[in-house]
Order: structure tokens, then C-alpha cells, then sequence
């Protein structure tokens, strides 16, 4: 195996531990920043590891259609293409071929569809999302699988899920076993019990490097996704890092790291910087709101990231007024900055067994001031 | 005078130098990036220091409208609300004033408009733009002159020029002599070389740190521009600055350097730079180009800027097809570089008494690349 998951601590549920990869390790419990098409966006490479970030994540879908993954490996492969040194996890494509792609035919082979950028056709088979990820030459890949809508009945998820699960060994099959790289597995199952568990069981037979919670943070809930995660957890292997996919929101990451969730990836951070929104220990705040119009103070005062080192909210107040750039750099980078804070508090959480009480100040602290904010 | 202008070496009629201000010493001939709005657009102020500039420009235009020169000085001045510690030169909003703003009516006390933002009624006499300049803290200040439009008959030119020359008395008169700061007169009078020879003793007259070529790169074309540097540049005091405002392409400040000026500023490598242009020593580049595609090399090979160092032509290409703000992040930084790099040659070659040979090997390779490229 080429991924080697040591887990350094344990406080309840929660896991912090060690992801080392061929291209350096990766601290858990770990956000993985996303950079869809090749980007984290607004970002430069060496600012999103100055955030604390060491893993990011890059999107099949968006670098399949655009610059194309033979071209990508032609240029040397995603790290050397993108200028990211450090581990990055690819996904599947699947679940941006369900959100954004046009008519999807979906067979037993896999999925037809057509480019939201061109219209041009394409096709993804467990086999060729394995190939894309090792021409891409990411350190983690993921299986292809099939994300049904939500809510969809029981009926639907049982056989999407056993679609899933025949792609899952096809994708491992697929991957092979090559060196310095993992392969991930994703759990499906939607909101039911038994169903999640028979997923778990007929990944683990296959095997995995790490398995993924999918289908979740698609509208189901706060409260129904932590059922979902604290039933499955315990069920996944212990020494196998564990990830849940396209979370979260802070609340979210805190609740899943204390049911032994271990890595996570969300445009939240990134989008929300580009949108005016900073997040900050004391809640969201958006900065569009002209109460900070002649604030002299940081973003947050605890935070120590470069933009709260130099920056305040006024000047922040004004360059998202008037739509610059430098307020989605800048934004965009104090939001990475809080996530991998929170994850670094979570972690040291965890070493000293003192997670229920961090978890338990930092919700009753964050949304203090979302409140009157709207953020 | 706050301002000292130190010539260290001469070329014919260049000439290269240092200005020091109470914030830092600037090597002259100098290019300004432009931080329009309190920004140099797409770039962090240390990034913009990286790139080798000294000084940067900034609109008082923009600024008053939004977010409004008291508010700025209330928040410790524009060199703190923007994060730029170094010097900073602002116009007189004048030039604005006429080619952004509405329903603009000129009489002998000033000028009002209606802002371009929300179509709010301004008012900006000589006294207001001084106070303007002032409130924003900044380190070299223009007078307020009036911007005729080209092209303007003989008779609307002097009778601007007229209006001008009064305006830039009780502009120094409202400047006073505060300490720290400098304040530059601005040459008028078109195309007409009288005009220009009234105006420059004028201006003389009153007596101003520093002199600024105005009513120029306004659509008169470089020959004409070149004709009237010829002609004024030698009519100013030697030992002061003298600066071409909104100049210009790289070729124009070659040989505006060869004919005595000092100072330059343009939007040009920072709005191409959002337009997916690149400049280069051998010509302008339009990374749009599917040629750049699968180009492993950097934008210029010769040169050692960050982007440069780091990413290829096909990744630029990319994230120019791709819209995301990393093109506009990386393009404007290279840009930035690119016209340091000349100016630093541009000294090297006058200190080395190699001006001529330097312009005619530089004129002669820039333009190679962009024949084919419609860059």
C-alpha cells in the first residue's frame, strides 16, 4: 500500500493522525481546499500552503473537458501542470457529471454526456475515470460511482447502489495497484441503514486505501448527514483514513470529526470569498454589510493569517463594494486560513482529549455574530 | 522641498536617478503600476513590491467617490488602508473626471460631475483636489488641470490651457509646503509648441517639485507625442523629475526615456493583463492562442519573475480559456515584471552610456512575436 494512514491520537469517535503520501504528509483531521479546473481559485499555490493546507483536491469532471487529462500528462501531470507540490486528491467526475453536465445516459458501462463548456460529448467508465486520475497523477483517486438525487426512494438507492458497488470494482481493477498511488472507495447507501452497511461490506471485501462517505451534503440535513456518519464510521475499517465528501460548513466538520471523520474538501471556503463572505471564530460575517465601512479591525481578531495581519474590515468593506479582485484573493485566503485553523484546533482537541469541550465553545462562540450579520 | 530628484548618470537626453521621498527612494526612469480604486488590480501590494516597483499610483478620482477621502483619512491615510508602505503619487482626478464621469460643467472655480458609480452631484475645484490628495496621505500630489479632449483646435487648447495655468497657481497655493509630501505642476498646450513653451514657463513661475507632461496618449499617436517630449523635455529644470503621465506601451517609454523623461504610469500591463496579454522582450503575446496550448515553456524565457519561474504557456492558456481569476492573477504579475525589467535596463543602459544601442536592440526583437500573434 502506498498511503499510510497512523493515527497519532484518539478522543471518542475522533481520530487525528498522519496521511503519508509519496509527495509529503498530510495532518488529519484534514480540508482539503478545492481547485476545480486546475486552480484553487483566486489563490497561488504557495499562498494556499501558506493557509496550513497540505492536500488539495482537483475536480476529473472540470479537467477532463478542459485542458483535457492526455494534454495535462503530456505537460507533466496536474502537480507540475498546476505548480502544487504536495499530495493532491483527484475525484471521479461522477458527481459533477450529475450536477453539471447535460443529457447523462447512464449504463452499466457508464455514463454518457455532454460538456457544460462545449456541448461536445463524452463518455466516463469506472475503467477511464481511472485512467484520467493516473494521467492526472494524483496521489489519491477516487472510484467512479453513481450519485443519485436527493430525495430519492429506497428503491432507487438500492439499485444506484449496487450500480455503485459493480463500478467500485471495476475502478479498483482498474487502478491496479500503482506505486505511490491510493485508491479510495465511496460508500453510498443514501439515508438508509442497511444499505449504507451492505456498502460498507462489499467495499471492504474489495479493499480500499480509504473509504469515502458519498450522496452526502445534497440537502438531506445537518442532523439526518450526522446519523449518517456516526452509524458508518465505527463500521469502516480503524486504520484507514476516512473521508467525507463535499463537507462542510465549520458546524458540519466539527460534528463529523467527533464521529471519526478524517479528511474533508467544500468550495464553501473558496466560493464564500468570492461572494463577500469571511468566516471567522465569533460566526460569518458579510463584508458587503456597511456596518464595516469604517471598521479599523481584522477580520478576526484572533486569526493570524496575512490578511488579517494587514488588512481591515473597512478596507475589506470597500474592495468588495467595488468589485475587485484583491476582495476574492484576499477574502478567499483568510477563509482557507480559518478552515485549516479550525482543523490544526481539532486536532489539538483530539491530542488532549478535550474535544467535546472545544467542540462545545466553538458552536456556542460561532454564530455570535452571524446573527445580526446575514453572513 | 521634500522631495529630492538625485541624477546619477545622463545619456543624451536621459537621464537616470533617484527620487527620495520621506518613504523610500525611487530610481528613476520609474514605471508606476496604477492602484486605481486603493488596488493595484489582481495584485497583493508585496507582490507588487516583488515585481521591483517603488511607487505606485493612485486616482484621486476614484477614491473620493468611493470610498471618499475623509473616510480614508479617518482609517490612517492610503498608504495603511491599502497595505502599501512605500511611496505613492496621486492625480488630481482631472483626467477622470472627464473621460468617466456625467453632465461635467467647467467654470473658472472648478469642476462638477456626477459620479460614474451612482450618478452622485461632486464638485472638485484646484482647493478640493489639493485637500483630496492630502486627506489620502499621499506622498507626490498633481495639480488640478483641465483634460482637453483630442483633438481641440488651437483656440480651445489655449483658451484650456489658460484655465489650467491658473487652476495649477491656486492648486501649489492650497498645497502650501507640508512636509513629507511634494507637488508637481502639469505641462498643457496639446500639439502646439508654443502652447507647451507658455505653459512650461508658467508652471516655472509658480515653481513645483517636479513636472508633468499632460495632455498626452490621448489618440495623437507616438510620432506626435515624441515631437512634443522632444521639444518640452529640455525646457524644464534639469534638476527636477519629469513625468509622462498615462504612458505608455513599452516602446513609447523607450523613447521617452531617450528624450528626458523620468516617470511613467499606464493601466496597460495591468488591463492587459486581465485581457489575457502578455509582454514579453520579444513582443506581446495573446495567451488566447491555441499555439500556447501545449507550450511547456515560460511567457519569456529570459525572464525570472515568479510566473515565469513557475508555470508554463499551456497553463496560462488554460486559465485564460478557463476565465479564472489565476489568469488575471499571474498575467498582471508577469506584466508588472516585465516593465521593471525594462526600466532596470533602461538605467543599466544609461549609466553604461548604451542607451541607443539598448533602444535599437530592444525595438528591433519586441514586435518579432506579436506579428503572428495579433497580441
Amino acid at each position: 500500500m502506498s498511503l499510510r494512514f497512523e493515527i497519532l491520537a484518539t478522543d471518542g469517535q475522533a481520530r487525528s493522525g498522519i496521511l503519508h503520501t509519496s509527495r509529503g504528509i498530510v495532518h488529519t483531521p484534514a480540508f482539503m481546499p478545492v481547485g476545480t479546473a486546475g486552480t484553487v481559485k483566486a489563490m497561488l499555490p504557495e499562498s494556499v500552503a501558506e493557509t496550513g493546507a497540505e492536500i488539495i483536491l482537483g475536480n476529473t469532471y472540470h479537467l477532463m473537458l478542459r485542458p483535457g487529462a492526455e494534454r495535462i500528462a503530456r505537460l507533466g501531470g496536474l502537480h507540475r501542470f498546476t505548480n502544487w507540490p504536495g499530495p493532491i486528491l483527484t475525484d471521479s467526475g461522477g458527481y459533477q457529471v450529475m450536477s453539471l453536465s447535460s443529457l447523462r445516459e447512464i449504463t452499466e458501462d457508464g455514463v454518457k454526456f455532454r460538456s457544460h463548456v462545449d456541448g461536445s460529448e463524452h463518455f466516463l467508465s469506472p475503467e477511464r475515470a481511472m485512467e484520467i486520475q493516473r494521467l492526472l497523477g494524483s496521489d489519491i483517486r477516487m472510484v467512479l460511482d453513481e450519485c443519485p438525487r436527493f430525495p430519492a426512494s429506497e428503491k432507487e438507492i438500492e439499485s444506484s447502489l449496487a450500480l455503485s458497488m459493480r463500478w467500485a470494482k471495476r475502478s479498483k481493477a482498474a487502478f491496479g495497484g500503482e506505486s505511490g498511488a491510493a485508491c479510495f472507495g465511496i460508500v453510498q447507501g443514501g439515508t438508509f441503514a442497511h444499505l449504507r452497511e451492505r456498502s460498507v461490506h462489499e467495499l471492504c471485501a474489495v479493499g480500499f486505501d480509504g473509504y469515502a462517505l458519498g450522496g452526502l451534503a445534497v440537502g438531506e440535513g445537518q442532523e439526518t448527514m450526522f446519523a449518517v456518519v456516526t452509524q458508518t464510521a465505527p463500521q469502516l475499517p480503524e486504520q484507514s483514513p476516512r473521508y467525507l465528501m463535499g463537507v462542510g460548513k465549520p458546524d458540519d466538520i466539527v460534528g463529523a470529526v467527533m464521529r471519526g471523520v478524517d479528511m474533508f474538501d467544500c468550495v464553501l471556503p473558496t466560493r464564500s470569498g468570492r461572494n463577500g463572505q469571511a468566516f471567522t471564530f465569533a460566526g460569518p460575517l458579510n463584508l458587503r454589510n456597511a456596518r464595516h465601512a469604517e471598521d479599523p479591525g481584522p477580520l478576526d481578531e484572533a486569526c493570524s493569517c496575512r490578511v488579517c495581519r494587514s488588512y481591515s474590515r473597512a478596507y475589506l468593506h470597500h474592495v468588495v463594494k467595488a468589485g475587485e479582485i484583491i476582495a476574492a484573493m484576499l477574502l478567499t485566503w483568510h477563509n482557507l486560513a480559518f478552515y485549516q485553523d479550525l482543523m490544526r484546533a481539532l486536532r489539538a482537541a483530539i491530542a488532549q482529549s478535550a474535544l467535546e469541550s472545544f467542540a462545545r465553545s466553538f458552536l456556542s462562540r460561532y454564530g455570535a455574530e452571524s446573527a445580526d450579520d446575514g453572513g
